[in-house]
């Protein structure tokens, strides 16, 4: 292999890389102003462009916008993350979707064949629909980051009666809730960082 | 909530956009260029930054650099894979850490005296280990495009002949395969782009 190359390579700059890595803060509060609609919209369009296996999508978002929903919401979360989330200007809860195969030939019409294979197969569907939503789930807080909102990502919440609440009719499984909203000033939104591991506790060279 | 802000959000601008969401692919082929190890480096500081669950940051990975180490990997990939597989410049064999307790009082040191509850408790520290992984390979992803890489993600392995092979010691978990390397020239890498679903299809406003 060469080790030049012909075209310079795109790379984000350090303040991008800053922005969505190595600056950005998990959030427990944010800036007093709305999230609009149209970031929504771009928020989704970003998250499901990069790859999941087999191109299954299988994460959904329930934008909380209402006070009541807000509440119901409220109601569900841990008592160490109640009060932020019914302060947070908005809301995602994420859920994974275990009949992404009902999708498959739009997905992955090479694989159409194997929607059966998938139909009769619930914990198959579920494990990848769990794994691929985590995935997405990262992509959907950088994306966030990418727009300007600051996140604050939350597993302590009652899942089961989340998804009594909102998904009863299409079987969407909540797996975790985000707080979001644009940065609060002087970063008062945030907590002292922790530590993280090294390059040599969390990667092997063979 | 007032609709204005007092100084302007921080947003990444399209091109940024491009390079990690819009425009870039998943990429079956590189460019035949080396990947230095200072980029691995890097790789990894910026893959760990990004919020997981009680910091447990439980994503580990195993960069596949000897020819011998290749054609051990290669031999445990499925079939429509393997070939791939063989000829990236770098292979990333992404895993999680079940042990992720052992460094609870470095990570969440407010939650240092549930260490024992843990170490009691293998299905939630399993759990947690495989979503918070699965999280953290989409940061990873993304950290890989923001430094100039194409991303080739597999999950059809023999994932407990890979474990055999490489974690027997340290009891790490494989669940993913990444193919790494720089664009190909002209998009050759790239195959067809597949559908995606639409934000009615994904989301719901309540």
């Amino acid at each position: 292999m060469s080790t030049t190359t012909a075209e310079p390579v795109r790379v984000l700059d350090e303040e991008a890389l800053g922005l969505l890595f190595t600056h950005a803060h998990t959030a427990n509060s944010f800036a007093p102003i709305e999230v609009p609609d149209s970031v929504l919209e771009r928020l989704h369009e970003l998250t499901v462009m990069p790859p999941t296996a087999m191109n299954t999508q299988p994460l959904r978002i329930l934008w909380v916008r209402s006070p009541e929903a807000k509440t119901t919401v409220g109601a569900l979360m841990g008592e160490g993350n109640r009060e932020k989330t019914l302060a947070a200007p908005l809301v995602a809860v994420l859920a994974f979707d275990a009949a992404w195969h009902e999708h498959l030939e739009t997905l992955a019409p090479f694989r159409a064949a194997a929607k059966d294979t998938f139909a009769a197969n619930e914990p198959m569907r579920v494990g990848m629909a769990k794994t691929n939503a985590a995935i997405q789930m990262g992509y959907f807080l950088l994306a966030a980051r990418g727009l300007g909102l600051d996140v604050g990502p939350q597993a302590g919440f009652d899942a089961k009666g989340m998804d009594e609440a909102f998904f009863a009719e299409n079987g969407w499984q909540s797996f975790a809730v985000v707080n979001l909203g644009y940065p609060a000033a002087d970063g008062a939104g945030y907590r002292e960082r922790q530590a993280r591991l090294g390059f040599e506790q969390q990667t092997l060279t063979v």
